[in-house]
């Protein structure tokens, strides 16, 4: 069938999409000692056009600066090289000599021409990269690549640091003749509230199209997927997303093919964000949070996030309690505009407040709803048009013990 | 000796300043069959001069706004009511009647004039008040008020909810031969990101003052003070402040006075907002984070509240871990100027990153420094001379356990 989007998860790869290879190794970043695979790399024979989107935060890890500096040069590229278990963030002068020393060894692996390969790591702070072993893990990655090796999932393995699964999809869809797909992989777990957050996600696809075109793209879908979770309100240092198309399906991304285009990338960064944020450090829970009616889509946004990060009714949802005075309270901190005698508020479609004013007949009814591992928390401002939906987590136990050792 | 502030907190009573007498009574708001004191009356039989400052959370319970159209009457005023338990807020109509009813009820059983007491209630959202008992405790309580009660500490025990000991303060200070006591009562331990937070706090004191005088101090006083900390950086719906001043001590509020009251408001009031920190739900540290040199001071507080409310540096504190990469990481997401490469940053007076570039021999001292109970985070930000002080808490399993039930 023409127009139709064809999705998958369970067996998706990166490299999906016509000519890309990926390939993972083992340098031991985290010097534990065992066979954990931490640096990958993606690569495309043909040259791609690329858009990135990166940490707002002003405190931005080396590669990340070193990706931007490749983006702004605006030609080919031909893939990327990635470590998990040490971030090269706050390491100064040396981790931008270490970020480059990475890119190039990957180029040389690849057979690549300079400055077409992008660097990214995630993980710890502060720490200087184990160089050499990240080297020869790089160098062996590279024998496979140009052995030809198509193998997504190991890549998908190399990126995670807390994620307990790795995190793939693919969509695609027929047009004029030919298949477009779309791939992304993608990783977590903590330090989540992107825009970006301690969240790297690589998409490939063998449409041709222009950076800019796919920049924009990119940007538009990026906003409503990955920039609208939180896990712990955190944003890190090294959020990274990356898109690469390589032209091999013999498509172009034009007036005709643009909306399914949209409409599949949308999905797979729709998919790539539920999965980090379902696979959120120790959580039980995953709510969304539904806001329409606002005076503005900022407030909408602000309302929320103030929600969906409040200690207090991440700690509710975790002990099943509809407790909707903990929503209302951190609500009215929102930078927003509020009317209390407006508003309407709902677990999925059970009503808590109809005009400000509570329903407590429902009660063993909402509880029901926050029992479940999703739900939805749906509010109506009433003041104006403004919408916004990000999907939260629950804070647990598990989530402070995890993250009270290095 | 002259000019000097005598300050106790052990032995110290809301009825310390002339003229103030205190009464407490169980009303059973939380329905448990206990004999907990939960209802409490503060009285001044002279007429007093009032100043409050109250949430900015844009819910307001329902006793911060009658607690509001009180002051703007300017008129004088002999007391205040409270309950906990059951914070009356998200209760619209009925909630408003229900606060003015206490009220009414306060005056009449302290024989004092129309719109002369303010209400007061800390607890749970969204639900009614259980009015007739809380009647009949507001009368028990006025009878011993009418027989010359003076005792604060049964005021002191009645407003607290999940705080595990009662907080009180008294400074006091001789000039031209009289003696001027300001004495303080407060509740924490939840919901803290004053400004204001979950968090009562009454003043007494027997200076002469005029209501405007005495509203400007309290403004300043308690910007550096009760808004200056944070538990779980979620602002309460019943933050309030309130200070009576009766004019007992024969002592007015003048140009010679000013500076001794002010320092002496300050004690009282730096104090109890740090009894309400280090009493915050589960913690086992107070941070202090001083950061200086920021562009403005507004930059230099959404550097430190960025650093005081995020979950993961309060859960590395927790665990003794001097994780600075996480600090900094909250630091480049606060809204304000960063120059990364010109940050100073200690733990204590132990240098953590000296112009942006870290000092690894220290490693040991920085985790010596963050194991103690208490501990300091200076940053310099060396672009301006902006500056902000913040007392934060760290974050337990025991919290997420305590707030995850009703």
């Amino acid at each position: 069938m023409a127009n139709e989007i064809h999705f998958q998860e369970d067996a998706a790869s990166i490299t999906d999409p016509k000519g890309f290879y990926a390939a993972a190794s083992h340098a031991d970043v985290r010097k534990k000692k065992d066979h954990r695979l931490d640096t990958g790399i993606l690569f495309s024979r043909p040259p791609c056009s690329a858009a990135g989107v990166f940490t707002l935060n002003a405190v931005k890890a080396a590669p990340v600066l070193q990706c931007q500096r490749i983006l702004k040069l605006d030609t080919s590229v031909h893939g990327l090289v990635v470590n998990s278990g040490n971030a090269n963030a706050c390491t100064g002068e040396q981790g931008m000599k270490d970020a480059t020393a990475m890119q190039v060894e990957a180029e040389k692996a690849c057979l690549a021409p300079a400055n077409s390969f992008f660097v990214c790591s995630t993980g710890r702070i502060g720490e200087l990269l184990p160089l050499e072993a990240i080297t020869k893990a790089i160098s062996s990655a590279g024998d496979a690549i140009r052995s030809g090796a198509t193998v997504g999932s190991g890549f998908a393995q190399s990126i995670l640091t807390s994620d307990t699964r790795p995190k793939t999809c693919t969509a695609s869809f027929r047009i004029d003749g030919q298949t477009v797909t779309i791939s992304g992989v993608a990783k977590g777990a903590g330090m989540i509230q992107p825009n970006m957050a301690t969240m790297l996600a690589f998409i490939t696809t063998d449409i041709q199209a222009d950076s800019t075109s796919i920049q924009n793209l990119l940007n538009e879908v990026v906003k409503e997927t990955f920039n609208a979770i939180t896990v712990d309100g955190d944003m890190s240092t090294n959020d990274t997303v990356l898109i690469l198309a390589n032209g091999e399906s013999g498509c172009s991304l034009n007036a005709s093919s643009e909306v399914l285009f949209k409409e599949a990338l949308f999905k797979v960064c729709d998919s790539l964000a539920d999965k980090i944020v379902s696979d959120g450090e120790c959580i039980t829970k995953v709510v969304e949070i539904n806001v329409k009616g606002a005076d503005s889509d900022t407030d909408a946004e602000n309302i929320a996030r103030a929600i969906g990060n409040s200690l207090l009714v991440k700690t509710s949802w975790y002990g099943n309690d509809p407790n909707w005075g903990r929503l209302i309270d951190a609500l009215g901190y929102a930078k927003a505009r509020i009317e209390q005698e407006l508003i309407d508020l709902s677990y999925d479609d059970v009503p808590v407040l109809v005009k400000g004013a509570p329903i407590p007949t429902n009660k063993a009814q909402w509880r029901k709803c926050v029992s479940e591992p999703r739900f939805s928390i749906n509010i109506n401002m009433n003041v104006g048009q403004g919408s916004y939906r990000l999907r939260a987590t629950d804070l647990t136990e598990g989530y402070v013990n995890f993250n009270m050792s290095e």
